[in-house]
């Protein structure tokens, strides 16, 4: 369980950095690209030690196979980037200094990290990086690990040449769980994307690996046990045991955790698939190919379920390390206990009340099978009851009140309301949103047991060649939450540094970045001409998915096998130049100075050229691009209102009094989604159409006042509820 | 063996194509997008078969799990590239129409394919396709696959939609062995870029894949029986036994060989890393990271040798189900066996004359221990020898004298001298690159034993990152040499088609592409302007790495650890703009239309552009971009030479006599590739410089003759030998 010491240190940490707010403003230039932000960063002015192709590094005190994977891992991606090659000995090793004096790099542990990495393992370390030598200390070999993700953030060029910048980090995490849960049930993700989201995770300090192995539409690893259950329920697509061992040493090997899910009693129609007989309703049952909650359910009341439970939880505890292991619990309807005449009985026979009842009385066998084979359990908010045997941990998925609930009871919680980016909701809602804000309603002992919470990449809408793209860079976002201080909160500096990070996710072989190109060539087709993928790729990236639960309803006969290379998988969550859009528009209805007013401007001439060039070129002759027609039109025609907007915030005279209202009513027809997708400048003309209506009263209003006015005006559609 | 029915058919195959050449011509629309070109096409003038979302599928005749998987993985790619969703049953199966009569594709297999691929296997089809219905016929499931390959590749849409041009094709290969060999020995590939090129020679009908396991510089497969082989040479960069399984599989499943290379006794310094006592001269040894011919050889006189190839192999023979073993035997330098005085006593009492006496000896034993295991040996050309027994395959890497040496006497053989794809030649040179030319001095029983040919992909220079775009597309043209009658051979159309179809080969998941921005974003380094990637992807485009093995004489240093992440790594074998640019000047001076001058002027203008533009930023402030000054110059300074040409041959008036040879001088220096990289555009500058010192004498001189002498006159410098 969690080192019961370790909320103690947090609210040190906090309150330490509440003092030393200053030191954060003063480390901007040393921050460049680090994300998370470390929990104290003291820069040197201007002082740099220098990277060249004489980097040599030492390791002074403890030392052993794992840290030396980790340094030569991070030797190596310094090479890949800056192209410098280090000395290598013949057998392939690095050089290392035998004079740590003499070292680039010390790296000094004072010993190993765990076997098998755990919760509350120590990660802290401290890094000092002077003119002459960089220091890196840490009481574990994990320490030095995250120690050296900050390394390769901290490194940075000029046209003098690569360079670390002078500082002194101590950084240890606010958070202990710090996790990427991966659905790799209803959308099969092979190794190599679990891999490569693994290298992406050890660069944002993240330490939880969470699997989502079995659902409704899928049964992902091998059982010897039950070998029914993933011949049955995979086609084929599913982990064997050695590629799990696989992935679980890769996984180690940079210091996280993989914590397995089996979801039961409900997500379970893989499970009757195979074994019809354990189901609550006579079968049978074939793998769901659809997105939604289905009725089939475990049936608690069958004996055979817990020897089944019993050999193939047994199984997967023998192949999982982990302490814990994630029983799922969520979502199960009831349909299926209600309508199942012997479940009503037992229910009433054994004192259960209610179905609710008698899920708990499931959970505790499943904790008893799970304590005989020396696992924690930990589940969803559903299994959250006063019948919850002590120990176990609740994740919710629902939201704040599911934290202070499970708290409230004594149990250790983790949230994942709010880090659901599955949804396509924007990084500044991930990143404001944390698992035990000031203001929560938790005492303090409550506010122990929350350990932290993890981003959920729910698998309906992404195949292994989307899924990087809707789970970075905003990943790191949350990542930041769930390691930095709490008051490490700057907007508009988290998006400065996402970009940044965003390169070295892709230089660690992410593909959030490179899908793109080939998918906007096969959009486009043969026939396209370079300006016509140029104009795509610009208006593309004016686009956003529909958010939380929509797309469903653009794309209702999509299933497992329905290709996911259309428009929508083109769009990425957090449309960069929208928010690029926002800032002009920001600056217009605040100043309106000739320089904003044309960077405005610029954006619309380029809008109704991309529009133009679309519809002669594209929108003709691709047959994969008809949908996109009427979304740009929509772009078109709401770019004729901003053309108007600006002209009248230009010129100083208000428009007619009738003007506003047929505008916005343009702009909520433009803002109706197509295609399963979004325009989020649109969002940003409706304030500028506003602003040119409301421009008489701008004199009169103080900034904020103003700009309050014109968002009420404004009325953005409310969001989706998450 | 080779079918030995099948040189026949070959031959009645070519003359039936040299009769029916004008069906090339006909069938210009409906081969649009094929490579390799069919042996027959007729098309139907202007009918076309819609593909739509009703699209179904029949199987008519023989049946099977391979044909269904094939026919799947055909229909999963038509939805991913059109984006249609055909229906899907409940069960995720596809939906087949029970009445054939109403499906748009009906496949009719005569039987089924061989369990393991084999050479000489039928691979033929015949693919009719009419307004109403498509029909694939073919006596094998291979076949049929080939078909599915043809089908995938006359998919093409349209403003009305997507559709199969109505044609009548009838099929087969001209050579029975055409393959890409991929060495993982000196830079390890794992499973994904295996599989990714595996679906790229599907989908050009390549059907053997040779992987080089074993070298100086790793030994890359799992041995149960002498673990220390894999432990002590590879870096924990090996198949395992499992996964080689799974890609024999997955190759099977394409209609694709997996042929094993195990390259012995030279090339064997990772043999010997583990067995020093093999050995021809005292250890220990460590693996090789460098580059080139290294002494380490096995000891034929030494028993142990016997005792554990028999024991490998046996190994080796039992996992890949391959008729043929590859047992590489070239490159012995006999430095090891000459200085050993026990190895010269052997030779001179056992007969054996000379140190490729003893290799002959050595590879009898060899032969025999491969036919003990049920093996037939091939080798490369240093296995050719009197005494080779009969029955074993020569591979010749020297040439086409080795082709004609081995079948002379009496051994079948393949061809991969020209077909050297890792020295970056352009894809004309492999593509006219004939096994057996019309004009070869070959016997007809000779040109029977010609089998066809492998693509070789040796690894010095590529990681898994840029392996793709040494590969492809290029393959795809000594592909179509392989499979497409002898009389193809029009290098504008390859080049039309290979752009097309490199196309496909990114939508089947290579990355020849796709890598390309994500290393221009890294060599950029963060501070990079939209405008400097482009002029910076604009400019690589202009690059072509140096040929033959001139890189390693620019990069002495690399070893195997070495980032290949530099400059040469982004620029591309056979530039397509160097291409265009070369076509704009050919126009120029057979024609010097305003319209050619302007195209070129506009070529140079842009280049100038891009100097500016790289001068002004990247060069300033990426240290990874300092290399690529010395070629921004010599560009700009070519393209002044350039300017000057084009000056004098629009205003008609011939420059003074010794201009020229001050520009070609000018050019020699510009010529010089630097951080190894050429600029292939010069030539082209060289050809207009000449076209404008000799102006005046091109209206006395018919096309042909004029081109004939600006060429003598530019004098290119000679290529380095292939």
């Amino acid at each position: 369980m969690c080192n019961s010491s370790r909320p103690f240190s947090r609210l040190a940490l906090w309150l330490s950095c509440l003092l030393a707010g200053g030191e954060h403003l003063v480390a901007a230039t040393v921050s460049n690209g680090l994300m998370p932000q470390p929990a104290e960063i003291q820069a040197a002015t201007g002082g740099r030690l220098a990277v060249a192709a004489n980097f040599h590094l030492a390791v002074r005190g403890h030392d052993d196979a794992r840290l030396r994977a980790a340094l030569v891992r991070t030797l190596r991606s310094i090479e890949a980037r800056t192209g410098l090659g280090f000395a290598h000995e013949p057998a392939g090793a690095y050089a290392w200094a035998s004079d740590p004096t003499k070292a680039a790099l010390v790296v000094e542990c004072d010993g190993p990290a765990l076997p098998v990495p755990a919760l509350g393992e120590d990660e802290s370390y401290t890094l000092t990086i002077t003119p002459t030598q960089a220091i890196l200390r840490a009481p574990t070999v994990v320490g030095a690990m995250r120690g050296c993700a900050t390394l390769l953030q901290l490194l940075q060029s000029d046209g003098q040449g690569w360079f670390l910048p002078a500082a002194t980090i101590r950084d240890r995490p606010r958070f202990p769980w710090r996790g990427l849960m991966i659905d790799v049930a209803r959308h099969w993700q092979p190794i190599d994307v679990i891999e490569r989201n693994l290298d992406g995770m050890a660069l944002v300090k993240l330490n939880v690996l969470h699997l989502h192995l079995t659902d409704d539409q899928g049964f992902r690893i091998e059982s010897k046990t039950f070998p029914r259950l993933h011949e049955a329920g995979s086609d084929g697509h599913y982990f064997t045991q050695a590629e799990m061992r696989a992935i679980i040493a890769y996984a180690a090997d940079r210091g996280i955790r993989v914590v397995p899910e089996f979801d039961i009693p409900g997500h379970a129609t893989s499970w009757v698939a195979a074994y019809p007989e354990l189901a609550s309703a006579p079968g049978p049952y074939v793998v769901e190919r659809k997105w939604g909650v289905f009725d089939p359910v475990l049936d608690p009341t069958n004996p055979s379920v817990y020897v089944v439970l019993e050999g193939f939880l047994g199984e997967m505890a023998a192949l999982f390390p982990d302490a814990y292991l994630h029983i799922g619990g969520d979502e199960n309807n009831g349909v299926q206990w209600s309508a199942n005449a012997g479940i009503q009985t037992f229910i009433r026979e054994h004192g259960l009340k209610d179905n609710p009842g008698l899920h708990a009385w499931f959970n505790q066998h499943v904790h008893a099978i799970l304590a005989r084979h020396g696992k924690k359990l930990i589940g969803w908010d559903e299994i959250l009851h006063p019948d919850l045997p002590a120990g176990s941990m609740v994740h919710s998925w629902r939201g704040p009140e599911g934290i202070a609930e499970a708290t409230k009871l004594g149990f250790p919680a983790i949230l994942s309301n709010g880090y659901y980016i599955d949804l396509c909701y924007p990084t500044r809602d991930h990143y404001l949103n944390d698992p035990a804000p000031a203001d929560a309603p938790l005492t303090a002992a409550q506010r122990q047991l929350v350990l932290g919470g993890e981003a959920t990449m729910w698998a309906e809408w992404v195949s292994p060649e989307t899924i990087d793209s809707r789970i970075w860079p905003r990943t790191a976002a949350i990542a930041e939450r769930l390691w930095s201080p709490a008051n490490v909160r700057d907007v508009a500096d988290m998006y400065r540094r996402l970009a940044i990070v965003s390169r070295r996710l892709e230089e660690a072989g992410l593909q959030h970045e490179s899908y793109l190109p080939p998918a906007l060539r096969r959009l486009a087709g043969d026939d396209a001409t370079p300006a016509d993928l140029q104009a795509l790729r610009a208006f593309v990236d004016l686009l956003e998915p529909v958010k939380h639960y929509e797309r469903g309803r653009h794309q209702p006969n999509f299933n497992q096998h329905s290709p996911l290379t259309g428009l929508v998988d083109c769009a990425r969550p957090d449309s960069a130049a929208a928010r690029a859009f926002a800032s002009h528009v920001e600056a217009v209805v605040l100043g309106s100075s000739p320089t904003s007013l044309a960077e405005a401007a610029a954006d619309f001439a380029e809008w109704h050229r991309l529009a133009g060039q679309l519809r002669a070129g594209l929108l003709q002759h691709s047959p994969r691009l008809a949908e996109a027609a009427t979304v740009v039109a929509s772009l078109d025609e709401a770019t004729h209102v901003g053309d108007a907007a600006l002209q009248s915030l230009a010129s100083g005279r208000a428009p007619a009094s009738d003007w506003l209202a047929t505008q916005l009513a343009a702009l909520d027809r433009a803002a109706v989604p197509h295609a399963a997708v979004e325009q989020p400048a649109i969002a940003s003309i409706r304030l500028l159409a506003v602003a040119a209506a409301e421009q008489t009263k701008r004199a009169s209003l103080p900034p904020d006042a103003w700009r309050e006015h014109l968002q009420s005006l404004a009325q953005p559609a409310p969001p989706a509820p998450r």
